[in-house]
């Protein structure tokens, strides 16, 4: 019998009061612990993975989704790795963030505090369990786990691990918890928990988000769907523009910040086209074309006719979609209509049309010549991230440690009142 | 009949798109010629008020809130005074935040942007209109009021003199939109405009900020719900706790940083009580106060029982819940069982206490000896406000014109590719 969300919901309270006091340095000793806990527990989280993963060949899961879900020792080592860097990264909580002493003498300041309680709601890959453990008691803040059905035993035995280590080193096991039940009940529950949850981050497929979007009554930082596009403008070089989509399509086709559709300017289409689907061919990348692009390609085995639904979808596969378009109007346009407001780029020698590109294109990352795949907390320099946002309040791009707090403002006076 | 959200929300994305592309200077000129609109037209508002006000006294509406309806030529004359300070504020778009070269030679730069489309819903108060137009035009966003039918007929007048002014200077009247329908219909459809609506402000009581929480779809920033307290330690100076007490409930009793509840220690509730009641007479302030507390005012004709709810209720009126407590733990206990993490203060001499205080109370403002009525924009010193935050996420505390925007990242690149 797993427990309420009610329940659950009531010792992250207690945790988070309990963490929010905590020391910097104690919440890094915790934080060591568990990355030890991950090495000491290997066997036992190999061993849970591996009915996870016998459970789900027997289901017919797809390989794309197996390959997600398995863990090897490389992939135990790179999450411990993982917590370990975020251990290593400045506190983000305490920050006095700005203030002064105002005309009356009373001095006002603006500190970074946690958030408090924080639910994830992942899907097959249990690895999010111990990043997200790892980031929100760095940053003082409870976590209540809600991973797939699919991962049940490996999320089971990575926690249990985190909780023992958390316990060992002096703070609440509470500070992280999972969901034992993994029906669409419990997401429900926590999309609803108003008062127990302070945040809810989905990380998942676009099902995943439009349900939190549709059901959530608790504060939501929308992570993951991502239809980016690049641009090929007319004064694009064409051996740059092969270079970045080949990057942003193949590198790692699943992830939220590699591209699913070009544009291509008209005037450049036919020298592009034929270079870029010969560069394709050797992986091979599906190619979804409009009439023009099409018509450009003859004979192209691996390109096929485009329908209005490819230019909303996220493949994540080695599929890419491509139109030509009779300017960056028209470009900006269709982003506009089929962007998810990711990561969006343009390739061009032109000043102008990259300053407008930047200024116009409304999307969390805006690139100018170079991959959209770029798009990533570590790549930007700003450590660990337990998401991309791709909403507009409070975090747009790489959610990290900085974005897992609030702001509190604490004001000494001497007896001042307000006239 | 009036046009559906749907409307008015494509009409509010194009007026958007226009506004974020303005110069701040051309924005500045709108906001100097709707202040001038607010004077030009202030007959036809007052006349429009007088209508709106005629239909408040026939249906019976109490004093308190026709005070807050009633325009004069002075309340206009600080509508327009309330623009004109807004356009005096430094632009809030387009700010580099942060940013810097990366090892591979990408120059990433995160940039202030406009949320877009923001909806504001809004009860009686009319100024609430010019302020929010005001605050939305400077940080480039389209914003679509939703005001109380009391108001229809003023809010009505208010917005046609906002618009002319808006296409007079050459910006997108749309902008500025209001909402004719006045049913609880308009105010759901403007919660669920997932895709029309960035970011909904519902500014007003308890009530609407509950249907907000269970309704909305939309993104949120809750404003306004303040039950807050004044915690009178052992160590308070008697002089200092009775006057900020009384300035925190006096001063404005029906705004969100005026004071509910006291909680006094027991060791200086027969000092402090007394006193405190003598110089409460004189408005008079009914005080409901816990047994302890009622035993110490014998014979007090300003003193009445509490009941549980008092604990949980913004009087909004010159009501104070009194109870004594035995230390500084019940008296946070209490806060965090019935506060809303609005603004909370200890009066005390001793440092440790203070420290506590600052550091485990979680609200968004936390005071030492000064009233709690200077949570507000001006006061902190960050200009004007579209309301005071209580949620943890975006923005906490006074929202100010840098919470009327997100971020975007602008990343310049020469061809780099992720390895």
């Amino acid at each position: 019998m797993s427990e309420s969300i009610e329940v659950l919901g009531g010792r992250a309270r207690a945790a988070a009061q309990v963490l929010a006091l905590s020391t910097g340095a104690a919440r890094n000793r915790a934080l060591a612990a568990m990355a030890q806990a991950l090495e000491a527990q290997e066997g036992e989280i190999l061993a849970a993975n591996a009915r996870d993963m016998a459970a789900a060949v027997a289901s017919g899961m797809s390989g794309a989704l197996q390959d997600r879900l398995r863990l090897t020792p490389a992939r135990i080592a790179s999450m411990r790795e993982g917590v370990r860097a975020i251990a290593g990264e400045s506190d983000p909580v305490g920050l006095v963030l700005g203030g002064g002493v105002r005309p009356n003498g009373l001095r006002v300041e603006r500190v970074s505090v946690p958030l408090g309680v924080i639910a994830v709601i992942f899907e097959a890959r249990p690895n999010v369990a111990a990043d997200a453990a790892a980031l929100c008691i760095k940053s003082c803040n409870a976590v209540i786990l809600r991973g797939g059905k699919e991962a049940i035993a490996s999320n089971t035995a990575i926690v249990a691990a985190l909780r023992g280590a958390l316990a060992a080193a002096g703070l609440p096991a509470d500070g992280v918890q999972l969901v034992e039940d993994t029906t669409r009940k419990s997401a429900q529950a926590l999309m609803q928990a108003t008062g127990l949850v302070d945040v809810l981050i989905p990380r998942g497929g676009a099902g995943l988000i439009r349900a939190v979007v549709e059901q959530a009554r608790v504060p939501v930082i929308e992570t993951g769907a991502g239809v980016c596009h690049v641009y090929a403008d007319a004064a694009a070089d064409v051996e740059t523009a092969v270079n970045i989509i080949e990057n942003a399509k193949t590198t790692r086709p699943s992830v939220c910040n590699a591209i699913e559709t070009i544009l291509v300017h008209q005037a450049i289409a036919p020298a592009l086209l034929p270079a870029l689907a010969a560069r394709l061919a050797a992986w091979p990348v599906e190619l979804r074309c409009d009439a023009a692009a099409l018509a450009l390609l003859p004979g192209d085995p691996n390109a096929t006719p485009a329908t209005e639904a490819d230019w909303a979808t996220e493949y994540g596969e080695l599929i890419l979609a491509v139109k030509v378009v009779d300017s960056i109007e028209e470009a900006m346009a269709h982003i506009r209509r089929y962007g998810t407001k990711h990561s969006e780029c343009i390739v061009t020698q032109e000043y102008a049309a990259a300053q407008r590109f930047l200024r116009e294109v409304d999307a969390a990352a805006v690139y100018v010549n170079a991959s959209t795949r770029f798009t990533d907390g570590g790549e930007f320099g700003y450590g660990a991230e337990i998401g991309i946002s791709t909403q507009k309040l409070h975090a747009r791009g790489p959610l990290g440690l900085r974005h897992l707090t609030s702001e509190k403002y604490m004001i000494y006076g001497e007896g001042q009142i307000r006239i």
